[in-house]
């Protein structure tokens, strides 16, 4: 999986290995067979790296991931992956026609828009210390919206013809690398994962995958 | 602004006038000069309407908008308007270079990922019923989104010769779809909005529009 129409000119993702935004945009970049050069940012150490001065002059949300490229600087996970989909075409991480499309970013959104906005560092950060919510109570809330995230997701790929060995299909496009780290986020915070068992099959397919093993935030340079 | 490559077979738009979801896609419908038929669901009536069966058949995450075009169904309002971009593709709502692409969805996703989200009408019913946080707790925790969200855009847009009269150059984009719904909702909560020149300038270049005028919440079918 590493043909590729153009050559990168030094890719750079500026990264945290538990950041699942990150994750997402380390298992394309993987698929594609792009060689990239990986930036730690530590968002807990002193505050967070993130919030530097440095940093956020590249990326004014001071959110990890952000990719540069050449002369192309971008953050947002799905904008990063649909800009690499574009550029770099094989192989492909989106269905050829608008419909397939459609749904693959549907698919994507309803992790990237829905669930993991909600459990997001600066958000739990927010739940402990302006509404001084305690841990029992921020756990209930992280696995409240992956259980619900989790199964409309569950119901889409019930429902749907176009549901393959992975999300859409029978190669990974832009939905499995959100699904993959969403369900590792889940698992940290031990989400009862059982009724979903497609979301569990398609996991199965893509962790037998190097390309998904690889970006891992355990076999990142910055694991801690 | 209504030529259009491909005639519509009867595109059916699942809406709430308040939801801000259902507002970007409105304008964008407008901007294509595409006709089509608002179903109102209503968000709070007898618990809400898109907990009914039905709904959830159609869309298994229960939130509005759902568009429905042919044979086509899909929910999550950006795969709604790029998949409406693909289709019918004048006026365009992407740019052609995938450098602007790129710029445009992360400036949309830095409303629908960061922003809108957290603000969710389900996530302040949590926020109420389960932490029973206060109203003056819920306002603050609405408002801190959406300053710490538009200081990273107006500083996007700060920063990028991209930026025009409208989020990316002088033709309104994807952006400026997601922008003035959540400029809508800023000012039902009485965010103080001072601090970002551009972002104002850019509502005000939107709102000449009568597409987006066509959009808003209070010219709905469906508006209290």
């Amino acid at each position: 999986m590493s043909t590729t129409t153009n050559q990168p000119d030094g890719i750079k993702l500026y990264t945290y290995f538990r950041s699942s935004a990150s994750y997402r945009v380390r298992i394309a970049l993987n698929l594609k067979g792009l060689p990239f050069e990986s930036i730690p940012v530590h968002l807990l150490r002193d505050g967070g790296a993130q919030h530097s001065v440095d940093y956020a002059r590249l990326n004014t949300t001071q959110l990890v991931p952000t990719l540069v490229d050449g002369a192309m600087t971008t953050g947002q996970s799905l904008a990063i992956i649909e800009y690499l989909d574009e550029v770099y075409r094989e192989p492909p991480l989106m269905p050829a026609k608008s419909a397939g499309r459609a749904r693959v970013r549907a698919l994507s959104q309803s992790i990237a828009c829905e669930i993991h906005p909600l459990n997001n560092l600066r958000v739990l950060q927010y739940l402990e210390h302006e509404l001084k919510i305690d841990e029992a109570a921020k756990a209930k809330w992280y696995r409240h919206w992956i259980t619900l995230g989790f199964t409309a997701l569950e119901l889409m790929l019930e429902n749907s013809p176009e549901t393959g060995e992975f999300c859409h299909g029978n190669r990974p496009t832009m939905a499995d690398c959100c699904l993959i780290p969403q369900i590792a986020n889940s698992r940290r915070f031990d989400t009862p994962l059982g009724a979903f068992p497609r979301i569990r099959r398609i996991e199965a397919a893509c962790l037998a995958l190097s390309e998904f093993q690889r970006a891992a935030p355990e076999n990142q340079p910055d694991a801690v």
